[in-house]
């Protein structure tokens, strides 16, 4: 079994990549102590897996192949560069690397890339837009949540000329609170939470840009708004746009996203009117898409349905280190 | 104090209507049994209000001013016109009398209407767009839950010219599961929808025509997507859409909201970039409204919230039986 | 109107009295500002109640008849004294003034009590119990919430000599979150508590004298257990004893209830065989109380509800004040 | 791989089964369609696992090595013999043949035993206690949840002499609401159960019977309440009892505990004072166990916590499964 660094090992994301690579079939995990939060006591005899502490020493004494960072963006910009000079693939969870420049990351992270370096030699890992640059990587930029369920349900219509992109495209996305990360908090505190549904972020998300760089949307054609539902994990974006001439049944936008989905593993489709919700995706890796499209009027919508902590965060990381690793792309995740 | 009957008093816009009944200063519910669904254990020594057969007679022998329907559209049918016979005004919550024709009604609800000769008398009652017209009316149809949300929030735009229809306007809308009715179903059975979030109604949902009616849209004008959220009572509606050259700031969207509601009672409105959530109007009979605008692209996106069983059914309904009955509009709503 | 101050109202407990004073015949509210915790968005225009400085300053110059302290017990025993000496009667709903003696405070509070001069003064506010001294206090302290559900369930069985206390009563307690107050904190962070059941203090929870002093009982013969549901207000406990030959039947058992509640506006009863559910008394100042008996084998178990932000907090302060002022007990609360 | 089949496959407990089969390394799972409620929309190209009638015919021709009757205690009396017959061997995750005697069974489950000739024969499954009499047998009778969760508790401290059972054992459990299964019903409607908590059953609960059937406690020993949590899954019960002169401390106890199940798979222990939460044991087949021992007063209180379709059903019939079939007892389980 290769050993796998994991930092941030007590978040929710940290936490199912333990659980995912405990289960991998060629990788086990290690972890990597790092101001972790409070964990969950241990039933006696339980121990978990090893434990070392963060710094490329670790990497080098148990031959970790690669570290995940489940960290904020300040700490993975401060530990990936160690980690890859000591010989690890990184796999970055963080925004740190999504944004392609030090001055969109300065834009809307509110402060400085302290790594502008690193930045040309990030690959934005959504496998299934380009799963060739993941397998060379040594540095992967895992991508945001939100990002994946929108990139997934708009690039293939894009690319088709589907969309009828003066209209813009609106896409209303709601997660599960654990997004919001596992720390202190009084906006997370069950009570504000529960029997509540808010709107958390209106056209200036961090993950917009995100969407915008992978789409090859313009700003002004890409209305987000993030909302909070009352559950630990899942995200559904409802997507609405207007199709071109392209599109003159439900079928045909089928057949765009039969044609460009048939072969991958993680997505799933679903029959015309049919959509799914939360639960079809829940500790799953999947993405699943179903759509309603009105001929008459050209209207449609698409509901694309992630774990926000599966193929929005540990699943794809682990999807990525599979490819980078040269392991069966859906080792540990079926 | 004035007797008011209530009718389909055990589901939950009816039990809502007792209770805010209960401390109306004046009046006070009678409950006019028609196969009831199970009611809860009751304290002893707590009988609650008096019950009656529901009936014409116990209409007239009980004096009853008002008679709230809170049944499904079939019972509403059947029950309005004896009610109206004998000496009550009738406040419909149901859908059977909102759509203006017997032919649109079949369209939506799939069943025939059998008393098309009621549907020019019913007034829809939105007080906030006519109050008049609900002071004098004999039978009220009480607005749906999502068009309240939808309308209150589009129409003073609309009638300002401040929305570029031809972009289209989009209603992503959500719901608590109390909006579902009181009755057993495995769709909205707790472990269906707890950790869950799904779409059950695109394009389709009965309530868009209500939304067109009162706003003048045209069906391809406007996208609806109805959602459940797991919570008991609340609703948020993320409407979006292009401005037009009318809107140079947001305080020019904020300045309309303000024309038109500054004097209502049961409007609220806040500042720029802020938006409400669900709680802010739980077990309240308040819509408000909230919104963002960004000049530079004329995308805007408003936050509307109520209570689904209060501004969305029941409270509404007392505020047209205040209006209908010549007490104060905010009687026992505050 | 009568002003009256309440000091930590951005609290759940502190937002309830805010709330039940506006509904309040004969009081309104004044907020006293000391270090609160962030604050909901409020709608333009509604600007809330008159703010002040938490002083005794503003106590004298706004004339006000009584504070609530919604505090932790250490800011409480700072207040209590300067409050009272401004001419305000002093409601604590902390535990500062609850156990009778400063060394018993200091064993379960972990903390010396600062103010040990006001702890003959301060009058235990259980209203059913000590209706005629409340009446007569300057300083009352209101009691905890699981204390308030299980003295009342099992003091009038004590009384008659029901309970064969020589086989130990167990008070198997369950809690809303809103009981742990209303802050940051990972323990009642949302993802944390939802979809989870835990118990968080088994036999030494500070609530447990305030029982053992109230009911008369000795440590060993009450064994308390308190957990957390996943919900946001509400208090459910489970109570089990053997009974002595005094109970031959259940109708006995209610009729010592009966006996002792029959006059009481906020302590409901039920049929034998059936019990309250945490609902059945949300958002009210009831306990309601239902049990089982099986005179066979003279098992019992009593189930006690109460809303903890109501009866078990903020509703029982507002009785407490009603009688220290000389309102009807029931005003505002019902 | 062995196929296996599963009566009920729609319910939560036979969706569970489905699952685990299909993740298990030697059986795979068939689907035997029996009156089924509604499934959910699947995906294009997902049919999931093949799918028979359910007759004796299917188990011939497939093949079957086992079926599991994840159904109602009288289907499961239909079909027990002719599945037997056909050559399978059959766990049955109902009531039926939990009780031994027709007497009892329709005493609790107001009833007759269609099937006395097959009582003598099922053996009751709960491996830690009767694991060679599992491996031999044709029927084996899958506990009840609440059982499985108490038992695991109290057996080992009744064998060792450690319960003063003359002061009573009282179990106050609380479960999930997929214990009630999946069907539509008001009671464990959404709304009737998100934000409450209720007891359902008092001392007369149809699990009563099977605790007392393998611990040896009579009836007057043990006092159970059944309660509803606002979650999907889980059981948590709270246990208390008077210890006898055995037990001098915490660790006398803890030894207990430790030499009873320090080599079973899926009993795991706390350290003294520390207890499990139902997330411990979430999507396992874990039973957790901690205690606080009060050594003055010999006061304890013990927290077992299972899965209640984990280790309460699927998961528990799985490792029968194993145990039936040869395979290694936590295969598929981990």
């Amino acid at each position: 079994m290769v050993p796998i660094g994991i930092v941030g090992f007590s978040g929710y994301s940290g936490a199912e990549l333990v659980s995912l690579l405990a289960r991998h079939p060629h990788a086990e995990p290690v972890l990597l102590e790092h101001r972790e939060a409070a964990e969950h006591p241990r039933p006696l005899g339980y121990e978990g897996p090893r434990r070392l502490p963060c710094s490329a020493d670790s990497v080098r004494s148990a031959g970790l192949a690669a570290v995940f960072l489940a960290t904020p963006p300040e700490v993975s910009m401060e530990l990936a560069g160690p980690m890859l000079n000591a010989g690890a693939k990184v796999i970055d969870l963080s925004g740190a690397f999504r944004l392609g420049s030090a001055e969109n990351y300065q834009h809307w992270y509110k402060e400085p890339h302290t790594q502008p370096q690193l930045l040309n030699e990030a690959v934005y890992g959504l496998p299934e837009f380009c799963r060739a640059r993941v397998a060379a990587a040594r540095l992967i930029s895992n991508p945001g949540c939100y990002p994946t369920a929108a990139n997934l349900a708009i690039k293939p219509l894009l690319e088709a000329g589907a969309i009828a992109r003066e209209f813009g495209i609106v896409c209303d996305a709601k997660s599960g609170v654990s997004g919001a990360g596992r720390k202190a908090s009084l906006k997370t505190s069950f009570c504000e939470v529960t029997e509540n549904f808010s709107a958390y972020s209106m056209f200036d998300h961090r993950h917009v840009p995100e969407v915008l760089r992978t789409s090859g949307l313009e700003e002004g054609e890409f209305s987000f708004t993030a909302q909070l539902i009352p559950i630990h994990r899942g995200i559904l974006e409802t997507i609405y746009f207007r199709a071109t001439e392209q599109l003159s049944s439900a079928e045909d936008l089928l057949a765009i996203y039969h044609g460009r989905y048939a072969s991958e593993p993680f997505v799933r489709l679903y029959s015309s009117g049919q959509v799914p919700d939360v639960q079809a995706v829940a500790h799953t890796n999947f993405c699943d898409i179903g759509f309603k499209y009105d001929s008459k009027t050209r209207r449609a919508v698409v509901v694309s349905v992630i774990d926000n902590l599966g193929k929005g965060a540990a699943g794809q990381a682990i999807q990525n280190m599979n490819l980078a690793l040269g392991y069966p792309e859906t080792a540990g995740l079926l």
